[in-house]
């Protein structure tokens, strides 16, 4: 592949290359020499538990793998074996060689499901921290100005907003930017969240008299909702080790906006082919439904292996088939101005059972089901405005206006 | 001697003690179980050249000596041997091992002039600090906040006029601290530009369960000019390494109140013979002259041994009788109004000579001196206004005034 059509792929979904330019010329370089870049991404040394957020970037490595590039899959161990040194996080306990062994392994299990382990490296940062003294320790610290480390993001609010900060959340930094001094790394990629952590890398190789790496960000995935980051404690998360039914079912719950932004970041669907998916969606040849149960198939399959997509599609084709609500179906219309509505009355109406005592005993055998939800109480009566549908047995419905 | 006594012995000439009450309950608690204080004092790697200035400090070590306890003589070896980190400072080499060995010992021979050696031991921190590991550094660093090492005035000055602080200046108030919990300090002294990195060894002494260092602050000792710090580079300092005439010449000249302040900060006279000196010199029972020739003989005895202040006294004396100007001359009177004054005139109207001529014959013959140097210009004429002394052979003096 060309320089361009590299650069094509490495942008897409992508937040901010710094700097393009140099990207290009390390692509080039590589093309010419044969020799495969070296990409970096840092990951906790703590027992990992993916979702889909999370394999935005894992999903971008996996790209630069297939241009021949080689992966370094580091796990930040090293400040995870000291422990938190504040002393105020009670429940980071601090890791063993073994623990770190152990979740690396769990990483594996997972990633390797996007990853080529070929092309992979993993690697640990407590073989070249490790090795470091206090004075190297110094040294590195002397590489940069506290008020160029305050104007990170997050220091700068708590600074201002005279939250403490610890000294040795400067260390952080400088430590993350000496891997990739140690790895030699040409490009690393990040959350947009760590933009200021992946040009510290830039900074130190300088000083180390290496040529500073590529940076990449790539954007926080959104949640189900759409709205907020995908995220464990919002709930909003499809988790890569859920059930292959969950999983499917989940991405079909997703608006046609949103997963559009999935196939952008999530899909290995080639750009020329999601461009068509894209033109199709819009003039209408192609229906949405079908365009999200392609992504739910690709997703599911990664993860469930070949062919888990597929059935998951169908049990929820079955599925939804049972549950199916008809678009046309009786309707009944009320004013609470005339007091509140008797339910039995409204399926009389409605023309569902002949007298409202044939509708109290339906309800009474557990028939009923209004808006999904099986009613229990013969006498139950509607005294809020909205719209209402009305079930008995599995395929009659009707709908109940109230204003 | 009881804690009352001590206290007054440690107090002498002190700027600050933090915290008085806990010093006092270490030297009676001291008293009880027999066993002495640990004196911290940090220095310089570096080779030292030491003069008065230098002496404050160390003089207060020994009086905490003379009260029964020890002095760690901490040679801050530890980033010397790493040099600047920054490689700011070209001039700043790194020190190896065996300097440090060298510098050690030049130190011994100039502050066991003054210090008790049985009660000294000379430590190097890089004996506990070559120990630590990155890690431990972090551990460090976590102890203090950014917000806090930004109150240290030098610190908070450079940081709002936007000089650069590098981070790893911030590591070095830690490191200082530090030695205070390797060493179990009960006291360290330092001048009063120390006094934030003193308290450091307090916060982090409590850190690692000890109980703090008390802390007690010594002034900068005024220079000869009794304005100035005492400083190399202005020149008006007294080296303890020069000349015994030199030195005791240098103390001649300084003011009657500088003298008194030299007697607090620099002699071992004891406060209540300091009391009665003071006394006398307020009722002029004692003649400044004598108090400043006692003062010359102790500090020429300390460096030079005993006798040498006597010897260095009776220099001085023959010296300055050789010099002497009397206080009554003749005097004539000039104005610049009726032009320049030729000094053989001057020295006929004055009465020196009968003749201008005879007084170019003197100068012409090396006899004649202005303001105590030599005329050789037989026609130098007075173009300026001021008061002017001038001197045929030893003992014939005039004054000239011209306005």
């Amino acid at each position: 592949m060309s320089v361009t059509e590299q650069m094509a792929v490495i942008k897409r979904g992508a937040v901010e290359i710094l700097i393009e330019k140099e990207l290009e010329e390390k692509l080039a370089k590589s093309l010419e020499t044969g020799v495969p870049l070296k990409i970096k991404a840092g990951f906790d040394p703590t027992a990992p538990d993916l979702h889909l957020g999370h394999t935005v970037l894992i999903h971008k490595l996996r790209q630069f793998q297939r241009l021949g590039h080689e992966v370094n899959f580091l796990i930040g161990d090293f400040t995870g074996m000291i422990g938190d040194p504040t002393g105020k996080s009670e429940t980071r306990k601090v890791l063993t060689r073994e623990d770190v062994l152990k979740n690396a392994e769990t990483y594996k299990e997972q990633v390797f499901k996007i990853l080529d382990p070929a092309r992979t490296k993993v690697v640990f940062n407590s073989e070249w921290l490790g090795k470091l003294d206090a004075g190297g320790m110094i040294g590195l610290a002397s590489k940069y100005t506290v008020a160029r480390m305050l104007e990170r993001d997050d220091f700068h609010k708590r600074f201002t907003s005279q939250q403490p900060i610890s000294i040795h959340e400067f260390l952080y930094p400088l430590i993350q930017g000496y891997d990739s001094v140690a790895l030699h790394s040409d490009v690393e990629l990040g959350g947009t969240d760590q933009k200021f952590n992946l040009l510290m890398g830039r900074e130190l190789q300088r000083e180390w008299g290496q040529s500073p790496q590529s940076i990449l960000t790539m954007p926080l995935l959104e949640g189900l909702d759409g709205v907020n980051k995908m995220s464990k404690s919002l709930g909003n998360y499809i988790g890569i080790s859920e059930p292959a039914d969950e999983i499917f079912g989940k991405v079909m719950s997703i608006s046609d906006d949103l997963m559009l932004r999935y196939y952008e970041l999530l899909s290995d669907m080639p750009l020329a082919e999601l461009d068509r998916l894209k033109a199709g969606l819009k003039d209408h040849s192609l229906h949405p439904m079908a365009a999200k149960k392609a992504l739910g198939r690709e997703i599911v399959s990664r993860f469930h292996g070949a062919g888990a997509g597929e059935a998951a599609e169908e049990h929820f084709v079955k599925r939804f088939k049972d549950n199916e609500i008809p678009d046309e179906m009786p309707q009944v219309s009320y004013s609470l101005a005339d007091g509140a509505v008797l339910l039995a009355r409204a399926m009389t109406e409605a023309g569902l059972t002949k007298s409202n005592g044939e509708g109290r005993r339906a309800i009474d055998q557990g028939g009923v089901k209004l808006n999904n939800e099986k009613v229990s109480d013969t006498n139950l009566e509607l005294a809020a405005p909205g719209e209402y549908i009305v079930q008995i047995g599995r395929r009659r419905f009707a709908r109940i206006l109230i204003a």
